[in-house]
């Protein structure tokens, strides 16, 4: 059985779950999904949420536990590891995937939501995000001038999970605030720019389910 | 160097990280931190949260990078392995910790941090709290019907997460609303005693730091 991934590219944790794939050398077929419908809540994911993951042995949900699977059931395929290739790489691949969980991903999800409907406390709100995400990539600026990649030398899965995010947020907002993210940042910059370069990311939008963002 | 765990039991996340440490049957220190003083910013953790980790391999933070790494490092000196046994145990206590993450924590502690301070949103986020908590533990309920414990018929870390946080709302909430926890889900009322019973979480419990809640 050929690895199915459940979900939309609409959802950028959906993307970083085709993005381990893909960084394994494998093929996927995208299945789109009700995902509040009694057949996806039973079979798939009781939490109602995608992605959701199946191949010939396991059906998983939860984008960074499917993640670690492909990348630990492929870890011999090909470079890289994605999961770290030391236990002190491990351990930093793993906290700085907790960043992008709990300090990263709150701040630009409530800014690219905010595009798409009125955030629930009002334009404050986006503004306060807007403050958040930047003392978050002051941090990274400063950890990405010790490290090429979050966890040391080497790409990992911490890395791979933002490419998704800065995607949604860059194709949504305008150039200048663009610039504004990145240009006191010289080394988020350059990050950004490797990370989004890689071949199995350029596989991935081109594929035909990619969704293209209007700009505003 | 001995293991130095940063923070106060005062935090579930500080007390999960310590009892993974317990579980392993290793000793650790408890450093109470400032933790927003430039020196805690500066050398164990940049966004200013506890708990952090020290041994003489590694500074860390976010509880549950360490908690991985505790449970990686020591996992040859004692069972239970915590991580799974096999790929499918680990992915699915990967996915049951991402779980604890973004389904379980976020109302608990809504509830919790109630009993400390207003709720920004009012009483009505703590009402939608309990209801969301509800229908996660009947996730759970379904769940630990088919097996002991999440990931399987081992303890792993997916359980252990939620040791302090069930810890933290039974000291604050009366018995009333407790048993409404556990009275129509009896697989969670004997996977919590049986995470609760466990010589680790007792030892953790009995250390002079712990914090003993006034019942209101």
């Amino acid at each position: 059985m050929a690895i199915k991934i459940y979900g939309s590219f609409r959802s950028p944790f959906v993307m970083a779950a085709a993005l381990t794939v893909y960084e394994k050398n494998q093929e996927f077929e995208l299945v789109s999904v009700a995902f509040k419908s009694p057949e996806y809540l039973n079979n798939y994911n009781p939490f109602g949420k995608i992605p959701a993951y199946q191949d010939e042995d396991i059906t998983l949900f939860e984008s960074k536990a499917i993640m670690r699977y492909v990348a630990t059931k492929y870890e011999g395929e090909r470079a890289p590891f994605l999961l770290g290739s030391t236990v002190g790489e491990q351990a930093l691949c793993n906290q700085w995937l907790e960043v992008n969980s709990h300090s990263f991903t709150p701040p630009l999800m409530e800014i690219a939501l905010s595009f798409f409907r009125t955030p629930e406390g009002g334009p404050s709100v986006v503004e306060e995000a807007w403050e958040k995400l930047g003392k978050v990539l002051d941090i990274y600026e400063a950890r990405l001038s010790a490290s090429k990649y979050l966890a040391g030398d080497c790409y990992t899965l911490a890395d791979l999970a933002h490419t998704p995010l800065f995607y949604v947020l860059k194709a949504l907002i305008d150039e200048e605030k663009q610039n504004s993210l990145t240009s006191q940042r010289p080394h988020v910059y350059s990050w950004i720019q490797d990370i989004s370069s890689r071949a199995a990311w350029k596989k991935l939008t081109a594929r035909p389910e990619n969704i293209h963002y209007k700009q505003r």
